[in-house]
């Protein structure tokens, strides 16, 4: 698909950065090293790093032609030129010459300086990396380990809202609860959300002091092998009329996108249709209130891939694993949300977080 | 600083993208929306980010000034032109013209898709990020969190010990173990390194299986602000000269490693002074074999950030935080490690993990 790609642009080369979760995704190899991943029109793969890491990236990555720094003259041009990052760009402009390369194609998040040192010497098109796309479908493998996580969260979150109900804690104290709880099972969850109050008003906050009417819960955890899930529940915890029927209008909205989810939906469509659920209720989004974010996006090795449900035309394919997650944020309320992680399938969806939504 | 470079360069602004540790230290925001700072040469600051995180950045943000991409029309300029990068992309070209801007100067891990569409318009010098060298040194707060991540590990290490030197253990297990009792300190680790063996002999290598001759453990947990610390030690379980004779050699090198490290040293000399002790004690380096990296580098919201103590010259300041960590790796035998963190001072250095290092 790549390939496809660079013939399309008429390029030689496409040329990808360490550090980031298409690097790994293309080589199956991580390291915190600065390394660079060269794909020919031809097929032809190579990997280039430091030396230290070479004999780990013949074991461990896909992978097959791996070359260090150090094998193509790193240690003399350092001594001629003084700065590492001038050299490692040196290195990589003679190899893709050596390959003949004219044009050179690398992703719009490629590092400016060898960006600029590519332009120098060839012609250079940023395109939107394509393992983006590679990755919003999802293999078998890749769904069993968000399948995997999504039990694990909806396992674990019983014994929260349990303790939830019978003890008055502060935001801070159930998300180390979660946290902790998550960790035990082999998940790794950072800046989990549990905010309560007006604070919940701003869809990214984490939440701090004692809890109000309502907590809002939003933990995207890792696996140990990188792969991600998402999963927010809204908790009413005291009577509260307008909390209550946001989260009625929100949890009709999630239904609806449910209903609509499969292969060949427009995402843009199934985002309007959450839209238009809200508006129906009468909540209203403008000024940065109601409705203000988009309907989901995708998950894997990134708790925010491709594909985005929102504002922009995206077709939703069989494999494809996604997040629903309607909200509602008023600055005099407060925020509700509620997300789901699902998979498209031919002609329906699977939802991987079957739990109990109306939490009251 | 950063204003002196600008005016150096004759650049009117600099522009930094979020997803960085630069970006954290620059604004004390943090978010996973795409966002820029900007600072201009008369020192005006601008914090450019979506809609969804104005609130959040105007509580939390260091940067008193703050837009979003929807106060500058970005749902009209979707519609027209189809492409959220693009958009930015001009939301952030329309600023800087809005302030006369004719150079830009950009960090050179600045996005190849933005560097360009500044390119289109502007004069581009990419530079080092300039908060790289701000960050290299340390103020009181930032310090008393490495201090406390290294007290934290050293607290933890000697029941890890106890546990392996009383059971039979697999190096999964003393990861999970090590892992799990710093996740109770507050320390997130990942990647932990706990390998033996001729694996040992790649300094990357995270380790697996049976425990054989000895167990190198390299731990490099996070706290709750994002700060670091970086810790080994090699532990020797069964006689083995040749294991042994590494380990008292990479003790020597550390030791005068530390005796040479104060405000002015150059990390070049110390890192020299390493190779020299390695040298006169007959290990050789080559072919990816011997002292195969640097002597240590600089740690804070990342791992390994500046200084780095290698080949290239810099000179150590007090207040800097780096580690000192020799090692010896050689195929047929595997490899032997020991790193502590240190704070630079004005005569000398104080070492944050003051624990045993010859450990049989």
């Amino acid at each position: 698909m790549v390939i496809e790609i660079l013939k399309e642009k008429s390029a030689d080369f496409f040329v990808m950065q360490s550090g980031n979760a298409n690097f790994f995704y293309a080589t199956k190899f991580r390291s915190s090293s600065l390394m660079f991943y060269l794909l020919g029109i031809d097929g032809t793969e190579l990997l280039l790093l430091p030396e230290m890491e070479l004999g780990r990236a013949i074991r461990e990555s896909r992978v097959k032609e791996v070359a260090s720094y150090e094998m193509l003259d790193y240690e003399q041009k350092l001594r001629e030129i003084g700065d590492s990052r001038k050299v490692i760009a040196k290195i990589l402009v003679e190899i893709l010459k050596e390959g003949r390369a004219k044009k050179v194609m690398i992703p719009s998040d490629f590092p400016a300086f060898f960006a600029f040192s590519l332009k120098d010497n060839f012609e250079v098109e940023v395109v939107e990396n394509p393992f983006l796309k590679l990755r919003a479908i999802k293999n078998a493998q890749e769904i069993s380990e968000i399948r995997w996580n999504c039990l694990k969260i909806i396992e674990v979150f019983p014994k929260i809202l349990d303790f939830l109900r019978t003890h008055k804690l502060l935001c801070e104290e159930v998300r180390t609860l979660l946290e902790g709880e998550l960790w035990k099972s082999g998940l790794l969850a950072e800046d989990t959300i549990c905010v309560s109050g007006k604070l919940s008003a701003d869809p990214h906050e984490l939440g701090r002091g004692k809890i109000e009417n309502h907590l809002l819960i939003d933990v995207f955890p890792k696996n140990k092998r990188g792969y991600y899930a998402d999963f927010t529940r809204t908790i009413i915890l005291k009577d509260d009329a307008e909390l209550l029927e946001m989260l009625s209008a929100v949890l009709e909205a999630q239904k609806i996108a449910f209903s609509m989810l499969k292969e060949g939906v427009n995402g843009k469509d199934v985002h309007n249709a959450v839209k238009d659920t809200f508006k129906s209720h009468g909540y209203e989004t403008r000024k940065g209130e109601g409705f203000v974010h988009s309907t989901g996006h995708g998950i894997g090795l990134e708790v925010h891939e491709e594909p985005r449900m929102g504002e922009i035309d995206v077709t939703l394919k069989s494999g494809m694993v996604v997040t629903v997650e309607p909200g509602l944020y008023y600055k005099k309320i407060g925020g509700v949300r509620v997300e789901d992680v699902v998979l498209i399938r031919k002609s329906d969806c699977e939802i991987l977080t079957p739990f109990e939504r109306f939490l009251v």
